[in-house]
């Protein structure tokens, strides 16, 4: 086990918005922008974990701004924080049109990963260390999205989730 | 606008999973599943609407099992609930070895679509009528997770959520 | 080896016309739609047999009406009659336009497929017990279709076919 | 209109077996197979109307052995006859293993294809010349495949069929 | 060991351009041609080798004339001299205009393929004999395209390249 | 018409390798790989151009070492020099085993594309400045390339080639 740069996971990628990926109105549909999120951020979770990864779950996303044919999209990875053998990782999207060079956000998204063995069971993972402000927020900030993904998920009782309820001023 | 049954807007979709759909174990890849979900939820609100959709949001998805190559992935979705331009669809999502005939439960999702004229400007829905038990509850409970959707995309403050300050008992 | 109901067969699949699947004008290539049925009919034999299987033949296939990009394919497949080792499957085509809610039929084939074991031998496979008036007229005509298939591929003399002779009201 | 030689009407195409071409036997699917046949002999369609064409209707398709995953598969098309605006095509399969050089037949078929204007309408189209002897007899027998289509189609009464009379020894 | 003629390594292959393959104007993208042309360049090389083989280079390819959205691309290759365990294949690109019978020289393109055991180390190759006056230039020219190869991957001084040393009038 | 940063061409891009890129040998086939980079190149010579590139030629590719199924391709491009309305792209390939984190040059490429017009004809594009000593030295032997570029397509003599004359020691 070691512990890494939250650096060593970052991954980026360059996408080309082709017809097959495009609606009647000509706009990225949705499901395969998740579908590159959900690829990208497994690779930042195996440069983690140098394992084999399975994706446990994703965030709730949403879609800002429609991005057209023959735009580009610009998506950047990295691990926010690691547990036992799960790992948070976090996406952001960005959409170009190369005539007008004008860039916008499109979303961002939080996927969580297990890392498996050959036989597919969880093994225990490398840690990341936060360095820069921003990646110790979201260090930080991993635990509260946790806990409303295990409240979603039935494994904990909103009466235990200590940072929702501070949100809810309890 | 007219008022139509739920059970109008059902779509089933049967996939088998191929080799590109798949990681280095032979598992269905998470992205895979997700743009799938999105393809039949986008059905599903277009049944309802009969106009071009666009993705707004996913709420959160958890993949509770592994899905294997040669396995078949079903897919079955509705809209629960309308509101003035948007529609909140329900996916289920089964996966079934053809040998064995064993059925398991994969997992749930929710999509949010917004109906749109030709210019991509967003346009009023006809709504839809739960009839029975199931599609009641969907129905009532889809405020509540409407609520979830508005404080995690920041329009809305977790002191205005009725429904979630009741969860946590205030 | 067991007998099991025509519905134990049934699968559905939509699919929605994206831009690779149409020639010049915009129109579903009949090839893509051969491909669809191959698989949804391919799962049909599967759920009867649970085996492996492998396409034997497809009967003659019309296209009576063209479908648009954007427009939705509903397919439907049941095995219609089990034979020793072979399995005929009917599939039926709608294709829906979403914005009119217009639905029309496009299609029906016969796919025939027999069920393999690892090494690719053909191995006798499950019988299916029509119940309905259609599955019994269904069960009852894949005699005749039979030996046409038998006829055309050599392995029958007309001089032997029952079934057509009366056709040919002989 | 003009006359054309059959074999400029000609096209073959090699293709190579790839992982999501095939079944978990590893063999080509026999619908990714009726696909590429439908491209191939689409394309001897337009060679022969110089139209944009769409697929009427395959006839009876059978598959004799099966294409193994890194197999070359080859198929050759040609225009057999012309009618007033549909064109019947003959494709022919074979497989090759590269490595052992067996090169065997895998099957044949017939596509019907009709010449359309920008409209989708039907439209006259040239006609061919056959002039070798096997050009000859499949020129001569696809009369009697065009009256089993108008038989299956039900735009024939078996009685009228001349042709099938005649093979049924009437 | 064997020596083959050229005509048995002989590949043809029509490809549809499809909406994917091309690019906002609606031509055929240069890598999507590059693709196919290494697929039918590999598939000689395996005619002559009868063996797996590896891309190891593709030689200084230049793209003419644009393809349109619904043109036909043929691709022509054929392996032009083996080495050791290596094997120079050209391969001839053309464009078609099926509405206008319009043919066209796109490109022509060398690739170079070793041929590999299973562990995917290079074993020696059979041998090609030119028969026609054009297979004998290229069997002839194949030294110099190989010294240009040598020279720019670094593996040979320009001072012991004859062939170019002749070209550059030394 | 405006200068711009080497800098501000630069795209990157993460795949991973999938089943359908591979070969028998599951090693990434170069054709896929030739694609991926064309894709990239065009992304930067858009950056740099602000209008719809085509891609005009590619020079000399050689590759290396095997890329396995599962591991991931890191691709790098940036243009080097612009000439009137072509643009010369470099983009650098990397493979890297996600479990043992070896990462290892694939191979360099170099792409010309020109920028194009609505109706597809060549207009003048944005010129680059080079700044650090690596972008000096592209921008530089740039000349040379395109000196060979000129030769290998016959639209100039070795004769005139002053940098190749001075390479063979002329």
């Amino acid at each position: 086990m070691r512990t890494k740069k939250i650096a060593d996971t970052f991954v980026s990628r360059t996408e080309l918005v082709l017809p097959n990926d495009t609606n009647t109105l000509g706009n990225l549909m949705g499901g395969k922008l998740l579908h590159w999120m959900d690829i990208i951020t497994a690779i930042s979770a195996q440069k983690c974990s140098n394992r084999i990864v399975v994706t446990v779950s994703v965030d709730f996303v949403e879609f800002k701004s429609p991005i057209k044919l023959g735009e580009v999209v610009i998506l950047e990875s990295k691990v926010t924080r690691c547990f036992t053998s799960s790992m948070e990782v976090k996406v952001d999207v960005w959409a170009e049109n190369l005539q007008t060079e004008e860039k916008r956000k499109s979303n961002s998204a939080y996927y969580t990963f297990v890392a498996v063995d050959q036989s597919g069971n969880p093994i225990p993972v490398n840690q990341v260390e936060p360095e820069s402000d921003e990646e110790k927020e979201l260090y930080q900030s991993a635990m509260t999205r946790r806990e409303l993904r295990m409240i979603l998920s039935g494994r904990m009782q909103p009466s235990e989730a200590g940072n929702w309820r501070k949100i809810f001023g309890i």
